[in-house]
């Protein structure tokens, strides 16, 4: 056997089957890495999707998505059914749900039981039964949009669509389903009703002059507005059990100045109050509730010193749904 | 005769007699001032009405009226029957035909024999049959707003009370009956079209991009804006006879920064270019009318270096016009 240099050094031996054993070493921590590597960028991209995740969700007040606020009472049958509906629909960031059933548990368990849901809801149990608890600051709340629906009222998914994006466009205003009106009379008192009344100088049509919140989409920097009004308004809802919405409407115009909200008519819109098993047929069937939204009407003038609403006849419709609406009759 | 201290004086008796005629005199005088002072208020008032009158027609850039302009070609027959219309329509201040019969005289003598008439009309002579003749700066024009239409449409109106006071809410943007749009392909080229196309990423509904000019209410100092525009835009206009609407939503789109125009749907309104007796047919009836249109697009989109038309499915209709148009159908 001829020997090369490296026999000359010491344990040369031994050096060439240690020296044999680190490039095996050497090679196969070469595969193992170049294995890794492979794995590695998946195991990235989750990371980073959870990341943005995290970032989006921590995003305050962000215009693209909307949280809805459900107050419910009595009525926990039609409840599940329209989480079922609403959890699905494109923009929702997450829901609220205002327990007003004071004293029994909110259906957290029975929720979670019936998960994974699309978008996270939260119950949030009350101390008392009031209208105004859903006009809370609540902390979970992220975006800028806050879509409000009574808890027996299903609004169509392209209807949702369609509004939100009309108050992207109009962010000061209430966009919403429900149109009413104010009416003055030569008295200088004032009436509250609907379509049946019919505006001063109307001419042409009918006007409105307030969107009812209970199927709506408004700015949630409102809420805060309603938290730092006058005692008496709290009180003149706590004392009727109504008017809330009123009271938005008048904050709203005074606010900004001109009409409170925007009549956006909705294709499919549905009130499911005659399918419930609770036997609880809702506020506004009351024998005193459309006197008292009259009452109301004065009172918050009475607090505000003036009439801050103002009237519209713009309505909204969303253009080719249904296919040609744009097309005239014959 | 018992003498008094008058009769004293100097030429007593002749005193007694010019005292008696002075005092008759003074008499009279006072009864006539007495009664040019009764006819005088109404006189003052009338003077006060004129004064009125003038400022209010010299106020330049009113935002409550607006300016008919109207252009006309082979369609006399039409036109006078439109006018008969339009001249009577609320808060119309004046109307401007843009007489586009070269060599024929206009009608003006006609039109006067037919007076008296509500607004003033006037009949602007052209020398050269040009379908942007319309969009000139006319001198006469003093309002805000333009209503512009066809001299072959006549819209209702309610209609056009209702999109003129939507104008004054939005006076940025084109608002008009007619709404239009532009597709994009895979290969970057536009196309041109109304209801049959569909815009890219619709969804539910269509989408418009363009609000035809020729029953739209506009902000008149668009029209200097159209004047300012590159010389290839007025060449495109005069090469094509065609397209000076599609320029004009380029030219707002581009300033606005958002959709040219807003759709308002149309209650009532009609073509009456079937009725007419000159035989002749409009525009849009050339072969090559929508394939021009296609071809202004790009060429436009060639002069700006983008595409500044954007997207909008809002269509705004009178709420309660006609009757209970907010209610759902069954």
């Amino acid at each position: 056997m001829r020997c090369c240099h490296i026999c000359k050094l010491p344990g040369r031996v031994m050096g060439i089957r240690v020296l044999r054993f680190s490039l095996v070493v050497i090679l196969v921590l070469l595969l193992v890495a170049g294995a890794l590597t492979a794995l590695l960028p998946s195991v990235k991209e989750d990371k980073m999707l959870m990341l943005r995740r995290e970032i989006k969700s921590q995003g305050k007040s962000t215009m693209d998505s909307f949280t809805l606020i459900m107050q419910t009472y009595n009525r926990t049958d039609l409840l599940l059914k329209l989480l079922n509906h609403y959890q699905a629909v494109p923009n929702l960031h997450k829901v609220i749900v205002v327990w007003n059933n004071i004293g029994e548990k909110a259906p957290d368990e029975l929720w979670n039981s019936l998960g994974p849901h699309p978008i996270p809801v939260i119950f949030k149990q009350q101390t008392a039964n009031r209208m105004r608890n859903r006009l809370q600051v609540f902390p979970e709340l992220e975006t800028s949009a806050v879509l409000m629906v009574d808890d027996d009222t299903l609004i169509s998914t392209p209807d949702l669509a369609f509004a939100f994006s009309v108050w992207q466009q109009f962010p000061d205003q209430i966009v919403g389903f429900v149109p009413r009106k104010h009416v003055s009379t030569s008295s200088g008192i004032y009436s509250y009703g609907g379509f049946e009344m019919q505006a001063p100088g109307s001419g042409n049509g009918d006007q409105y002059s307030m969107v009812l919140i209970g199927a709506s989409f408004f700015n949630s920097k409102y809420l805060e507005f309603f938290q730092r009004q006058p005692a008496a308004v709290h009180a003149l809802i706590d004392d009727t059990q109504n008017c809330d919405d009123i009271a938005m409407n008048f904050i709203i115009a005074k606010h900004i100045g001109k009409t409170s909200g925007i009549f956006v008519k909705p294709v499919n819109m549905d009130n499911l109050e005659k399918e419930t098993n609770s036997g609880y047929s809702g506020m506004w069937h009351r024998a005193e509730h459309a006197l008292q939204r009259s009452y109301c009407i004065n009172k918050l003038v009475n607090i505000y010193g003036s009439m801050p609403l103002k009237y519209s006849n713009i309505m909204i419709s969303q253009f080719g749904f249904p296919y040609a609406n744009y097309k005239r009759k014959i």
